[in-house]
């Protein structure tokens, strides 16, 4: 029996999660795309002969959707995920949670008041080979205890040309936020930001430095318009060895006195397969009622959300601004931790 | 409306096709499961719902059967391509489609017969990311006109210690002779094989020069007790360049005085991507009756029987073998060739 | 006629930089080997003939003295620097000129006053063919404008378990600043140190975060017991591209299902020709009187003091630090700068 | 005392010669280039106040000569070394001794006549350290015994338009010969040769199968227009593992969609510090009388003219040739062997 998906949001995330379930996971039907224009959900829908629907609060109520994907714009995502609880639906919900930590918590006030997990985040970089190695590598104890961890994510460019240093911190930093703590298992305390200056138009690379509860360092630098390429680089360094992310590429050609790999033009093709694996766990948790042992969740967005709003005190002050999560609640407690 | 299969074999090969199907191939239904050793046919249908089957004619037959595939012991995939043939039915045969050319020319002849297109070879190198690059690179120009291609494959350890270098040549080499055919769109016409000594009992490398219809060389070396990892390589040298697979690895270990990447110990990881992209091709040819662009035919099946059989005069004889292919059948044909 | 070299210092260095000059340097004698120790001293001396005195004082006044090389102890590098400058000898003085800036503004007061410059800073990474590159990229616009440098410094381990991370900024991070300020043409003007803590005795490691007079930011990583091996890395990013140093090895070994580079257990190999081009620059400077191009001089150590001493404060305030250089001295003008 | 040496040939291996000897090598002064074209002498002696000379025997005869350099045109080689050895001057001979072993015997009677070493070859890669890490990898038994191994020699294009593949065979390729008898210790027995065909006027690769008198095969592939760049590769591989030059850059830049590496335009960059410890090791050859242990002698010069004979057989005949070399005499008999 198929699990039927609505899929709120037929941009570039809620058309590559359709895509994604159609194409490559057995065991789920896109049942119906809704997004605020009729048009684009069309469009989309067309491609999977799924339904068009233009409310999501009706959607989610619908009796002939077993789950939701939440891909519409940054801003719904809270209110919608509480409508998938208030409905007693799961729902993979795109990051961020909010990037507002008192959204977050609301969410999870109202998960916890429900009982049940149903948020799943999509930080899908946990499930991506690489970010796996490396925890692994550190679980082992391969390189001894954690000192340092150092990210650096780097985009061609900004889709748009008012993108600020604050949203560098609030948007594109989240995922190395968020990877972070989940293969170290610990969370931030303080962050201090610095950015240099650009001589043209387009923001500036951020760069933070992190401090986490089991006295590490962590540094994260977002450049988004780094231009030569996509490129996302971390390497994990211990007491007795380092263990770092290895750029994958398929094939190298030799010629005009060089030697030479590509780079991706964007996140996709580097993802591809880490958001296979996470759209199979997130069906996994709708059949089973298990949350996956590797995916993020609420807690985890607020962590994020909470790592956020102090990485832009920390810029706009120029000093280091700490941050008091609160105790995780028993709710959110991992398995094994 | 999903394609039933029905799986012949239940080795290695078989279980993981049907775990590719059910796990990662939407639109196809594992539905049976068919192997001589029943309890080894129930093992792999129990984990998918799949009815068990023992005889491989009666179930090519069955009116519920919309396609197969066919991963059992080598010398029975000719005459079950035939049966499939001989039904109606698509098959996606694994390699070899026999080691006998004779063979692989009946099929041929009962595929034109048919007048239809039945069978696709399981030579899935041609879908994997690396060769597609390498393919790509010569046709579009950037290495100019191809002069050599040189290939490495390497295993672990045979699986028995009754390995010949005759073996060698006639069932891990047909890898290399079809991904090179692929790449280069060219057919061999003779190949001188050589072998050194080891000190132990196992089966020594073979060195393989093989030259094409235009004129090119081609080496080969297969070297199935190398040790030290599964390790495929492959160099296409160009008049203006060259372009080679770059060694796939998503972590990096720095420890002990040295930095470390990971090898595989066997073939799986390394084409887990090329079998999946192969199987929907597979299920796309099963569903709109056009064969798919990339994949090997009846013809490319001849063609590593032929290559094959002459290695192992090469071998024997320690002088250089031709090969005589024939023309290649307008049936055969390939698009825009 | 060659040049006679005084060494003053037969330890580590001192031992180095004779066998340099013996061995790889024509037109140099290794005249008179000086160190507290007579024994140490003979030790040297005895592999090239050279005489032994224990009195540095002396030695740099001798007659048949045509230049000195200083590699005693640190506190000494910048007496002895004076004493050249007094005796009018050129010396070539190992890093730091001295932890003080305030000795080094001495030092470079006595060398204007001289009329003429005596002292090369023997910041020998500014011959490495890696920076050499690097700041060749910049300097030809292949990366656009420079906004980011990144820096580690990773030791095996400290010599003795009494090393601080006062002692990381002052002593090991000097050939850090040294060779961004190199690359760059810049000066630091801010700077802020972190550290994690380790489980174990030994020094954890430093971040430094750095800002430059041409609003860039420099991190620098200083890991002295990072146990892997020695590794020194740099990325320099511009605001089109990126240029990094490519780690050096010579051959890989492939075994036990992994792929091996060797790492250097300390710096010797690593900038072994970086010594042999900078102690040749040393000669040729003694000879024509004219100061290498790409050598450190007594305001570079100036420099490094500085930021050293900048870099303490931070690190044990926790506060961003600052740093005002002063104006260069015209003396200390760079030709084309 | 310095070593004074005569040069003979100021072309561009006798002028680099010259260079490293007055540039990098202590305890040698370049005392006469002598060159048939006064002039050519006149233009390297003028850089190191050296004198001119064009008889070649006259020079060799001078009391003042304490060694010799020869690196005239090859065909020179063999007669100019028989002048030494008859003046009793130990000399560096550039690859070839002679392209004919006859030739080659010759100088060897001689030497053996005169009781002792006279001859070092300039087989400079046995100096390099990849091939000195490949060589101890295999005697310090971390790959097991040796089974292959796979060399590739390329060049940007060759000099000059009329070279042919018996050229190849024969003044390429001894570099390959000599580096893989040095690593493992054996003879070669047998030779193939193959060549594709280029579709426009310059050399096509020359592809050489050997075998030797350990049971091992060796590949070389000489493509002498390989147009991407300088490169040379090879890689050992044992019963156990492999091990593989590693090749050498010293920065990365990363732009326009991809990760630059670059390549030499040509082999001085590649081997300058082979060279550099050849020389060295000639000095000290020249000091003590006792060869080196690394370096070339004239059986080694017979042993790459005997495979260079047989190649062009091969290559003539298509079929594979043997080679016969006798005994090593006791007098060229290696320590420890």
């Amino acid at each position: 029996m198929s699990i039927r998906l609505a899929i709120i949001g037929a941009g570039v995330m809620g058309a590559d999660h359709a895509r994604i379930f159609a194409e490559h996971i057995p065991g789920a039907s896109v049942h119906v795309i809704c997004d605020a224009s009729e048009a684009r959900a069309r469009a989309v829908a067309g491609l999977y002969g799924a339904e068009v629907a233009t409310d999501p609060a009706a959607v989610i109520a619908r009796a002939d959707v077993d789950a939701v994907v939440i891909a519409s714009p940054d801003a719904t995502h809270a209110p919608l995920s509480l409508a998938c609880i208030a409905a007693g639906k799961r729902a993979l919900c795109e990051k961020p949670l909010s990037q507002s930590s008192a959204d977050c918590l609301a969410v999870m006030a109202a998960e916890e008041a429900a009982g049940a997990r149903h948020i799943q985040l999509g930080f899908m970089r946990r499930f991506d080979q690489a970010y796996v190695e490396v925890k692994a590598a550190l679980d082992q104890g391969r390189i001894g205890r954690a000192l340092m961890m150092h990210n650096f994510h780097r985009n061609v460019e900004t889709p748009s040309s008012d993108f600020t240093g604050a949203m560098a911190i609030t948007s594109s930093a989240p995922h190395e936020y968020d990877v972070v703590r989940h293969v170290l298992g610990r969370e931030f305390t303080a962050v201090s930001a610095f950015q240099p200056k650009r001589s043209d138009a387009v923001v500036a690379p951020v760069m933070m430095v992190l401090e986490t509860d089991g006295d590490q360092l962590v540094t994260i630098e977002i450049n988004n318009n780094a231009a030569y390429g996509y490129d996302v680089r971390a390497e994990l360094v211990g007491e007795r060895g380092a263990v770092a992310l290895h750029p994958v590429a398929y094939s190298r050609t030799d010629s005009d006195l060089g030697q030479h790999l590509p780079y991706d033009a964007d996140w996709r093709g580097r993802y591809a397969e880490a958001y296979r694996r996470q759209n199979k766990a997130f069906l996994r948790f709708v059949t089973t009622g298990e949350f996956p042992a590797f995916a993020a969740d609420a807690w985890d967005g607020y962590a994020a959300a909470m790592v956020g709003e102090a990485g832009v005190r920390a810029l706009a002050s120029g000093t280091r601004a700490t941050i008091d999560m609160g105790a995780r609640p028993a709710f959110y407690a991992r398995k094994g931790a």
